[in-house]
């Protein structure tokens, strides 16, 4: 839910029982803002720190199943010593760095196996399982590779789990992440949970790689023309670096967006980026041939989004429209 | 008070009538935003298009001087129009482009007098006369550099305000932006205001470039460490691209403080920077020499950043802290 943040998205995952489904959040405001709307399976997917106890702990004692990740003894210890004094249980995962690009026990190592007999013996934590996060995908330039760095995920993982079982440390729960890695793996065999963040919106990066369609891009920032600057043969649009983000994943992809690709309001193609950003100007250079009255000052867009998770983090709620239609307004949660 | 976007921050300015002073914003959920909160004289300082007049209008009923910027006929003709239909008056300031970085006639050109011309003649809109915003001056590298900039953008204003004096265009007010470009100026003959607006609280860039000192800067983002990564030589803490945004300012400075640089509580040196980020993750090196476990999981540090106005966006308060007392919490908004 790091990329939607919003109970309303959350709620579309299971119509029937929508608050029982497992989430996952990363900070700890979002994993209380979706306890306050009614779901109570929260895995809260950045390493915990001591400074964070005290409100993991309240979620807690809110009846919220909050599961927490460490890899390393020290936390795991100072976890189990303040659970003890606040006579509480953590539920823990150990996580594990699949390929150096996130937080995490390497998986042939010593400290995997003493940091989970640690956990798997102490009184006040419950250890269920193994997490990690293939952070690596995001340098995949296609879904092949992006397939290749899924099956490293699930090898890395699962082996390490397997020196878990090995050593007498029961594991039976693994989880794995990222959305490329999940769009591209072909099989989960000893994988019990997914946890895709940025497919709920999808955005140009993720279309670019392989991952989705562009037609499959959920999340766009509506902006208007401004101003013209015939003398740049430019355009300038309302939405800048607070709207967009700076984000510019796409400039190492074979397609460089800019700040994001303008679209019509029915979604066609105009051959127009965001070139550059102010914080409330776009500044959008227009192609040969074209002329800056073809665009009055008025006109609207939707940009499409190098990155959704950043961009979408400016807004405090959603505008979900069908064929333009609006049907609501969902609001979202931000902030740490 | 596009930086701050705070009533609190506001009201510091004339503490003997605080709601007096004339503010200047970039959103027109700003302008709202501070008209609840009892400002009355209000510059939105972003090209105004018909999209927005509806809700310009709104604030004029309110009974808000909101002043309004454009720069070309269409919107003037279509502005003055709305005006009369809504029987209102539009305040509107006509944009000059002095170096290319922003919206505005060029000082030079016919459409600057013939805009003016079409203004002043207006039945509901009032010229209050001209504005501009030296967005160049970001491309300093050093106080002397914002000093010609700030010379460049006095000059060309002024002779575009002589343009239309000289054409009995009466205009009797020059507003002047841009940080740099007012710390670095020695005179303000002929300006009548002048809008920085990082200034409030500054950041490195500015630090970097000469507009402050280092210790003048007011913002900083709490942190913590989650993660050893003894073999990368790394720390991760929990400041990610989105606690700092992806603004990276400084990559084009002397110094690059990649995503922000590290302080301790008390604002001493550290010889850290944030690297690196994904989402919520921050990633540090450590230079030659330091080891992780010098900085326990848990330890706290200040992140210093880049741009402050892109940074603070990123939060619903400020926490504000004296010697690391907090003394109150302080709300902002966002948004458009």
């Amino acid at each position: 839910m790091k990329t939607a943040k919003s109970v309303f998205v959350a709620d579309l995952f299971d119509a029937n029982e929508p608050k029982k489904t497992p989430i996952t959040v990363s900070t700890l405001r979002e994993a209380e803002y979706f306890a306050d709307g009614g779901y109570t399976d929260i895995l809260y997917a950045v390493s915990i720190e001591p400074g964070k106890f005290t409100r993991a702990a309240a979620l807690l004692r809110q009846g919220v199943r909050l599961k927490v990740i460490l890899d390393n003894i020290a936390t795991a210890s100072a976890l189990d010593e303040f659970a003890k004094q606040q006579d509480t249980l953590f539920h823990v995962f150990v996580e594990v760095d699949v390929d150096g690009h996130r937080a995490g026990c390497l998986p042939d190592s010593q400290e995997l196996l003493q940091l989970a007999k640690s956990l798997s013996s102490a009184p006040n934590i419950e250890l269920l399982g193994l997490m990690t996060h293939a952070g690596i995908s995001y340098d995949s330039e296609n879904i092949q590779q992006a397939f290749e760095f899924a099956e490293q995920e699930q090898q890395r993982i699962l082996h390490a789990r397997d020196r878990l079982l090995a050593a007498g440390i029961e594991v039976n729960y693994v989880t794995i992440g990222s959305t490329p890695t999940v769009v591209a793996a072909e099989s989960f065999a000893g994988i019990q949970e997914i946890r895709p963040g940025v497919f709920v919106f999808f955005d140009l990066f993720q279309a670019q790689m392989g991952a989705c369609d562009e037609s499959d891009i959920a999340l766009s920032v509506l902006c208007a023309v401004t101003t013209h600057k015939p003398d740049q043969h430019a355009l300038l649009i309302d939405a800048g670096g607070l709207a967009m983000s700076k984000d510019r994943s796409t400039a190492a992809q074979n397609v460089d967006y800019g700040y994001g690709k303008l679209v019509t309001l029915e979604g066609e193609e105009t051959g127009l980026i965001v070139n550059a950003v102010n914080q409330e100007h776009g500044i959008v250079k227009l192609p040969e041939g074209k002329l800056c009255a073809e665009y009055p000052i008025g006109t609207r867009f939707r940009v499409l989004p190098n990155h959704a998770c950043m961009t979408a983090a400016a807004y405090d709620s959603y505008h979900v429209i069908d064929a333009n239609e609006p049907l609501a307004n969902w609001p979202r949660c931000n902030g740490w």
